[in-house]
């Protein structure tokens, strides 16, 4: 998707780092950067990896403008050599490489999805973009993923949260990516090429107050001429024997069919959902099948949505028999009040009768985690591997430029991830390869692949964008990729967390590496 | 700020809403919608309102391109008749009136800080892009207030959250206008007029590897000639006797002081923070006051901060002392690993020796809640007043058009704000008045206030954008309005609830509306 970030989205320590590269290095570098994530969001064991596209997009087209050199030159760089601003007109992305996952996939911690090698001054540069392109992406495909693996298959799974979204353009964008059905941002929608999703808000339910609102009573029948409809409306009524109804809902749902008799998902929640929504849905729904059309259902937005889509479906069961027809029964019964991933879930081990789940503000903003922990960190700078060493253990790095597979069982569910230093000989099918634990030095198995995927594709070369798959594509991808894990590892109560692991040769190279960059300390 | 939002950036329901009332109500009556939230965020007692201007420009420039139209004829609306694209070709909200609580104002559940008047359609078809353009603004800049609550005045609070903002231009924007000192966000420091913040990241530090990586030895002397810095900085080391401290370290520091010998703010945890990063930044401060420049200070990224503060201040008093200066000891401690409102407060109760926070994530994802709950409902269509009734008593809302006024007492605090039905007298300096709670009828006081506030402003007048503020007004206003409550309103721990309330006369007429509106159950 086309994203708003220019080349001054970034943060100002990356122009200043660039200069300071240039003043005070020797030269520049190739060095290699890694970007990962130490956790997986939501209390999970998996993170879907996207956004790719969208970084590739941006690493293309990247120019600063004649404006912004002209603000940093004058402004918060002024004391900065001229021949810097020279070189910053002049900058871009063609002299790297990008390897990465493949958009789409299933990705774990400390496995980096991308590695971008080049000159330091350049891969440093792209750090902030790299990351405000990835991390958002791929924490709304993860979350919708969840919503997908938490509703089943069968539910249809609408994105609604553009209204509290922080980024509803993301947000519907990846949520779709993620698993989702459709959106109701229509921007979102046409971008994707699918139909937007949604039809009234209680406002317009509200709006009418009684009949007279309406500006006919007529309807033109489906292929035929203009009849009363709303006497058929009232007859179903009379037949029904529905009393009490809100009369102002009831003029509201025949005004919208009167608009759009193919498409009505009335709102039956703003008076009353049982006593009042339901039964006008009901009469308006059975005089538009008379009329030759097919209403679509309802959407409940409030109350205990488990009971009172059974209580719907349990009256449209009693009017499909008194109008001695299967019709009701079939229609959309969905829901749409602040659900979030342990709501879905808590649904499943409810009776319900819900077939549509409209998911707005938890989907969109990812409450209750609103972001993704990526970050881009140098492994290695002319031809030396770099560690980053840190107070907290939890923020050390495996360093150097590294290769990754995975290796997949005689089931064809992945095993675990093993890295390896760039260039060592790949794992091989039948062929027991040693599997160690980045970090901990008991932890080693034995693996004999029945078959080996490499991650890295290069995705980026010295300017030309290479392998990028389509938007379906990517999305049928991370049906593809969950379809790969063992269940426990996607369950939501205690996941199993998924091997990541180190050949043995780089488990020795980096512990050699942190033996000798970390101090020691003198107790005294 | 200029923001992203389209035409088409909207809910299906509002373009399929605009239809059916055109297709079936008998006229287009006048309306009125509230903009309003029911609870505020972060657990507290009090919100901010933002996000106005970015409204008022977007209504000022709406309209739907051709090819919006065309999308939307030939897609997701087939069906329609042809004479409401060429009604959309042309609609745009010069028909409105948006009266508003003044931007950067504290505000509070169901007092809305925005009524829309205007025609049923057109101010129906304002609501996504309303509530997308206000609900994030005021999240943020409610955090950043509670976040400027909680450091205190003297503290200097940096947004460094880009990297994993979900929309990182707001979030810089607002943290600012909230009471942040400012941003690492180059755009937005742009946009805003201030200097964008930042200096290294941890792979500036570590792509050095010993001095043999500098380019040269020397620094121009402040208005002075070349000399040896290096040798300076190595003296400085020798003579506070630190050992075994990061040669690759030091390197980067002296490096990144040659490129900037006035800006240094040194990241000082990539090795270990006490052990080597704090005194390789002493050498190299030491050694640009000889030079004729002063060094800024250091960043600790990770550890324990308090403890790591005011070991660096200790060592700054020390070096401070063998150098026989005030120096060391004035210069920034700035600390930056995931703070968040919680760690602030805990940080208050600690020592600690800290004078810059850079925070992240938690302000720019506004985690622990990621959205703001604000609605968006109609009250009022063609002269009668519209309730909007619910299975959950808590979204209920106070029907018709409203004018509302902040009393304040004889202190000068906010003592509640009444809502009463629009064209009522305002209550009146010194004259007691009856304010009733909206919901329960056993809570009512009487109030005398020593001044009133009026709190809307008619800020889009049928074409024309009024009353304006500036953003540096609306910042100022911010620090104003929190000064104007009681400080039990705004504490984090238990704060007392702002009395929100509305006349005697309103009381009586919505309970009367619900008592209409609302059907009876039949108990059997």
């Amino acid at each position: 998707m086309k994203t708003k970030v220019t080349p001054l989205t970034t943060d100002f320590y990356e122009p200043t780092m660039a200069y300071g590269y240039r003043k005070s290095r020797k030269l520049e570098a190739p060095a290699s950067f890694d970007y990962f994530f130490r956790e997986c969001p939501f209390g999970g064991e998996f993170a879907i990896f996207a956004g790719l596209a969208d970084l590739i997009d941006f690493v293309r087209d990247f120019k600063f403008s004649d404006e912004d050199v002209e603000y940093l030159r004058t402004g918060p760089l002024v004391d900065c050599d001229s021949e810097f601003f020279e070189w910053l007109r002049e900058v871009n992305f063609s002299s790297l490489k990008i390897y990465a996952i493949p958009e789409g996939s299933a990705v774990f911690p400390k496995v980096p999805p991308v590695r971008v090698d080049g000159p330091l001054v350049i891969a440093q540069l792209l750090e902030t973009y790299l990351l405000s392109l990835l991390n958002f992406p791929s924490l709304v495909t993860t979350n919708a993923a969840r919503y997908r693996l938490a509703a089943g298959n069968d539910m249809v799974l609408l994105e609604f949260g553009l209204r509290r979204a922080q980024d509803g353009m993301r947000a519907s964008h990846y949520a779709w990516i993620g698993g989702f059905d459709g959106t109701s941002n229509v921007q979102a929608a046409k971008d994707l090429g699918i139909s937007p999703r949604g039809t009234m808000a209680h406002s317009f339910v509200s709006s009418f107050s009684d009949f007279a609102d309406l500006r006919t009573r007529m309807l033109r029948v489906k292929n035929g001429e203009e009849k009363d409809f709303l006497s058929s409306v009232l007859n179903w009524r009379e037949r029904l024997g529905y009393r009490g109804t809100n009369e102002g809902e009831l003029a509201a749902f025949v005004g919208y069919a009167q608009a759009f008799p193919q498409a009505l998902l009335a709102l039956v929640d703003t008076y009353d959902t049982l006593r009042s929504g339901v039964p006008n849905f009901i009469c308006v729904a059975l005089a538009l099948r008379e009329f030759g059309y097919a209403a679509r259902g309802i959407r409940i937005d409030s109350g205990d949505l488990a009971y009172l889509s059974r209580e719907a479906k349990r009256m449209f069961g009693e009017a499909d028999a008194k109008a001695q027809i299967v019709f009701l029964t079939r229609l959309v019964i969905g829901v749409s009040n602040d659900i979030n991933e342990k709501i879905l879930w808590s649904l499943r081990e409810q009776e319900h009768a819900i077939t549509l789940m409209g998911i707005g503000t938890a989907i969109a903003t990812c409450d209750p985690q609103p972001s993704f922990g990526g970050v881009y960190k140098l492994v290695s700078v002319a031809g030396k591997s770099k560690i980053k060493l840190s107070n907290d253990a939890g923020k050390v790095t495996i360093p150097g430029r590294k290769d990754a597979y995975r290796l997949i069982g005689e089931d064809g569910k992945a095993i675990l991830d093993l890295m390896v230093e760039a260039g060592a000989p790949a794992p091989r099918v039948g062929e027991r390869v040693l599997a160690r634990h980045p970090f901990k030095e008991t932890k080693r198995a034995y693996v004999t692949p029945a078959s080996v995927m490499p991650l890295y594709e290069l995705v980026w070369d010295e300017g030309r964008a290479v392998k990028l798959p389509s938007r379906n594509e990517v999305r049928e991808r991370v049906k593809a990729q969950l379809a790969l894990m063992r269940e426990d590892h996607l369950r939501r109560v205690n996941p199993t967390p998924y091997k990541i692991s180190v050949s043995n040769e780089l488990y020795r190279y980096m512990h050699d590496l942190w033996q000798e960059e970390a101090p020691i300390a003198e107790l005294r």
